[in-house]
């Protein structure tokens, strides 16, 4: 490898290069160690040089020289992701995409980026286009939002704030077009439109270098703030369905919480009364009424509230004591938890349509103290649809295995989060000719080897 | 009368009048006459006065001199209602409020306007505000866009375009506030929000003068426009379900026509082979390759194509020989159908969750060539909503009573439309105190006597 790396180091003159242990480390890191099963697994991998292209070219030869010396590659975007995406687990090079953020075009009610491109940088683009009027804005962004790229959300994510009213990113119409560089002696630029995006959606980055994407921008509207405080996890759970069923109430997210979490969350926990289910929500500020009206039908009180323009500061220029209050939302949860007890870790939990109420509640009460649920609202498939990242107390992967299946005897559908293995990521997987789309693009075996379980799969 | 008009004709002094027959029936009439049944009822009747106020104040003095005066008085929009709202019944004054058309205010994500600003008009003026760049827009507005007011849409209509993504009128947070002029020798204005603005809603303008309405704004997106054609209506209506279930898909009209109606529509007709059925949609300009591919999916073709500049040339300039398409859906499609065929007519029929295809083949076999199906897809209460203003080829009301009756013990939910009795209008009828609100509004019982079964009620 030593010798190899020399030659690719000279291949690649010209490039930003990094080699030293800090950065290797860094580099070779995300969030990984939210799960007490990963950590162990992957705190030891390294990158051997992190390389930062600046341009499309400077990528291309990246990957020709990689192929040239079949040297293995792991792309890496924001590193925010939970399952060791960005983590090379045969060492070599790993790519930060970084340096690639530039917006290539913005056309009414669409935009072409960049994949290195920060989500909250684009949606500050956008915001200083407009002058001040109405403006266009991404979709949707996990609370991660500061760091993730779009290219990494759309190898490596699915749904966030904005999915209570647009859906996921692997929904029909949510992704325009991707560009895809391959892993070859001469890398192809390869351009995928509408559904051909799924090809390389949610695989983890192991079937070609992700170099722009477009999506559709939506209308930015002015999303306010809300905490609320209910007498109940049930009570909250219908209050979170009433919004998200809603279509006259514009909507960023709506999220639910066992009362057990706001005390984990050291900015909310003076905010919600002890014993109270919490709920965080984002609507526009026109709806103030209509939502007011809905948190009290459901014996709930507002008790933070702030304004559209005080939310945009908190999140654009990190102003205020309070961070955007998404960034309580989603698995960042989970990481303010973790900060108040370092034994907590998560899992990923789809309800069953109709019987959200009924499992949330009987989850609560079987794993009181245990599994505290956070569910997520979102609107796909022409319903209301709820996935819960719940937060766990871990004990043992024997008990996390034991909650798994009770959990799913129960109704709830599991998707293990405390795997790297892309096969083993469950639901989440698109039905799209992924692997086909790795012979062409990555024919050597190259991105990040071992990501899958067998590769090529035996015949 | 004739003394109290005299008297009315000078306290009115300084305020435009009309009292010429032409004027006269014109101003005492909508479009009741889709209806056989309502047009023999309604067709003579008369204003013995119009008013035109252009200012609030104007509208307190009308409502001033007709309390004092002990008047009839009904209330006029664009007059585009289907049911006789318009239609004064008992003679005396009508109020036409198309003199009240000033926006009030605009702020991100909410317009108020007074009640009789028509929807086009105000769509028209949100985008000269934008100069080029996104703006809002209306969330809805029915097919009479450009000639409807929003104080009408308000006191009479429902849904129309954009429901398919925002619902109806009806529904929380479509509607911020409403300002009410109350009816007494000394009028009030009342302010109305959130959920008391149902007191007014669908109220058909018997229970207060409504003169200004605050809504919330949709972040406008270039809506492209479609004529699609299916082999059959399962198969256009398992596509209007799927794109309106498809939250990734940004829309503002799904509708779905029986191969039997586009021949009723001349423009159309050219169009679309014969025996295929009929899909109008407008969808974001960004998604039409997520549009192509689902129309691809159900086996239709893409007949006819309008980018989102050329349709709003045809709905804001009236450029080009072809109609802006929501001019063929919702009850415009009755209104084409009336030039072909006079003795056609329409029902209004809701279609049970999970089972509209069903349904909908049942009726096309069961009434073929009479009642020709005309979808319209909704989003309501967190799932797809369906529902029909289906036409059909009148014979007799006995023959129209027993195919509504046929249609209901299929499973089919009809609303009513040829009375003209408020009391009769059925499902469409919120459940919020409008008689108490007429009380109080309408403490003479002074408003279009007649439209209510018997006011003030029986103890």
């Amino acid at each position: 490898m030593t010798a190899d790396l020399a030659a690719l180091r000279a291949d690649l003159d010209g490039i930003a290069l990094a080699g030293d242990a800090a950065t290797l480390k860094l580099k070779s890191r995300d969030f990984f160690w939210f799960s007490p099963i990963l950590k162990p697994m992957l705190d030891d991998k390294r990158a051997d040089l992190v390389v930062l292209p600046k341009s499309k070219d400077e990528v291309m030869r990246i990957a020709a020289a990689c192929a040239r010396r079949r040297v293995p590659l792991t792309v890496r975007g924001g590193g925010t992701g939970n399952y060791g995406q960005a983590v090379p687990l045969a060492g070599g090079v790993v790519i930060d995409m970084g340096g690639l953020d530039r917006t290539v075009a913005v056309t009414p009610g669409a935009g072409r980026f960049e994949a290195g491109a920060r989500l909250l940088d684009i949606d500050k683009s956008l915001r200083d286009m407009a002058a001040g009027g109405p403006r266009w804005e991404l979709r949707f962004h996990p609370s991660t939002r500061k760091q993730a790229t779009i290219g990494g959300f759309i190898a490596g994510g699915a749904a966030g704030c904005g999915s209570c009213t647009w859906g996921q990113i692997a929904d029909p119409g949510a992704v325009i077009a991707a560009e895809v560089v391959t892993v070859e002696e001469e890398p192809r630029a390869i351009e995928l439109h509408g559904r051909d995006v799924l090809k390389v959606l949610h695989a983890y980055g192991v079937n070609g270098v992700i170099t722009e994407v477009a999506v559709p921008l939506a209308p930015w509207q002015p999303w306010a703030e809300r905490v609320l405080a209910f007498p109940s996890l049930a009570a909250a759970t219908r209050f979170g369905w009433a919004l998200t069923a809603a279509e006259g109430i514009a909507k960023k997210e709506v999220g639910v919480f066992d009362a057990a979490i706001p005390p984990l969350l050291k900015r909310l926990a003076p905010l919600v009364p002890a014993g109270k289910a919490m709920a965080i929500v984002m609507v526009a500020e026109a709806q103030r009424d209509a939502l007011a009206d809905l948190v009290a039908d459901h014996g709930g009180e507002i008790v933070y509230a702030r304004s559209a323009a005080e939310a945009e500061d908190a999140a654009f220029e990190g102003k205020g004591a309070m961070p955007p209050l998404y960034e309580y939302t989603w698995n960042h949860t989970t990481l303010h938890a973790l900060k108040v007890e370092p034994a907590v870790t998560f899992l990923q939990i789809r309800l069953p349509e109709g019987g959200e109420v009924d499992l949330a509640e009987r989850i609560e009460k079987a794993f009181a103290g245990e599994l505290l649920l956070h569910l997520e609202f979102q609107r796909r498939f022409g319903r209301v649809f709820v996935s819960s990242l719940p937060l766990l107390r871990y004990r043992s992967r024997a008990r996390l295995d034991e909650v798994v299946q009770a959990v799913e005897a129960m109704g709830g559908s599991v998707s293990d989060p405390h795997t790297y293995v892309l096969d083993d990521a469950g639901w989440k997987r698109t039905d799209a000719p992924q692997a086909e789309f790795k012979s062409l693009a990555d024919p050597l075996g190259l991105m990040n080897p071992g990501k899958l379980r067998a590769w090529p799969p035996a015949a």
